[in-house]
């Protein structure tokens, strides 16, 4: 699939709006993925409007892509919905737990994913924003989003301003395990991280942020354990404010 | 996107093996997918062979789409390659932690999805089993996958022996929310749902469950309370096991 083959994240988009039966479309061929016993247990929010935009861009940390996309989709883990209908069904739901959440993340992640390979099939650009659960709580906030749901990514899009370059991936043998897991000796990592290690913009990347190894650049400066676990402390209460948690 | 439009869950197969080198191509589309920092925090496991498909089978409740698919593919959420690597490179990793759980089971989900849309645009047929999260504790002891790992899901594979009809999905706008999530009226509930329930196969499947509702089938026989919440405990205690919870 050559689509699937030459995917590009694309940060920079031109000012051209995109239509919005286009849009539907899209999200369209998002919500045919594989879903839980056809639950369908996701929601779609899509903002578009400047101010709406502008509300949502410190929740992603300002990033630019965020602030200049002409669209975001939020993708929502949903059991509210579902929820619902077993109330006015005279059925009791069991969905206010982890197991469920994870179910309806799956859903909403599954669907992202057939949304940005069909906006991709449409000439558009896509970049996944990670701070979507970072600051889950806020963007419940902003979202308005219920009990029972909780935002488990976010897409930018809009027509591609941009071409960048593939990027680098370690070898499909350095992922693949035949049978069972082939835990890596220290000499297949050295090797399988060797080519990126080797790479002129890695090696500007560790001098740009002042480190010894590109590893460093990843635990001191991009995903740092402080950090990670004060984003995990936080997305921990979320779950259980959102119901999803005793 | 048609490929994507015309998605159906294939769980009978002929008997015609998948050829290494197919299988391999598909896969590699997998690895295009948007991986957060490019950390490629994922792995898949593959497994073809006959002796090893009986081994996983129960922890996949016996399913027949798992015991006669040519190839299932696991695809693991997976920080310990990462993690290795860090400590080769005199970096400090924290990744044992619920954040990094995620962004590693989001990794693996979007590849899971590349993988499915790559496969059908080959003439494979897929379906995801929703056991894996399950047995994930299960799984984590016949794949030997080490601390830092967590299985999210697994697709099983295969030339389709079955041409099922499209299944029924809500209308866009009962999944899709601008600028905010608006919450459901009952009335909106019943009227998004009313399809669904108004469908034969549906009321077939009320009728054959001794049920009095659609919602009841879900709540109790396909996705009970209990066994949510029995998971769900299971699930937490796998993830303390795996070092993603502290």
């Amino acid at each position: 699939m050559e689509l699937l083959n030459k995917h590009v994240t694309i940060r920079r988009f031109t000012d051209r709006q995109i239509e919005p039966a286009l849009l539907n479309e899209i999200m369209y061929s998002g919500t045919r993925a594989s879903t839980t016993g056809n639950m369908q247990t996701y929601s779609m929010i899509v903002t578009t409007d400047a101010e709406e935009k502008k509300r949502l861009a410190p929740l992603h940390f300002n990033q630019k892509v965020a602030t200049n996309a002409p669209a975001l989709i939020t993708f929502v883990a949903d059991f509210n919905r579902f929820t619902k209908w077993c109330r006015l069904s005279n059925a009791e739901p069991g969905y206010g737990n982890l197991l469920s959440f994870f179910t309806a993340a799956i859903d909403a992640l599954l669907v992202a994913q057939n949304v940005c390979v069909a906006a991709e099939s449409h000439g558009l650009g896509i970049c996944y924003l990670g701070t979507t659960t970072y600051n889950a709580e806020e963007l419940i906030g902003a979202l308005n989003l219920p009990e029972l749901t909780f935002p488990v990514t976010t897409i930018a899009l809009g027509y591609p301003d941009e071409q960048p370059g593939l990027t680098d991936r370690l070898p499909l043998d350095g992922i693949v395990h035949y049978g069972a897991y082939n835990d890596y000796t220290d000499e297949q990592i050295r090797q399988l991280y060797a080519y990126k290690e080797s790479l002129g913009e890695m090696k500007q990347f560790v001098r740009d942020n002042n480190k010894e190894t590109l590893a460093q650049v990843f635990t001191d400066v991009r995903y740092k354990k402080a950090d990670n676990e004060y984003f995990s402390d936080k997305m921990l209460a979320t779950l259980r404010k959102q119901g999803f948690l005793p």
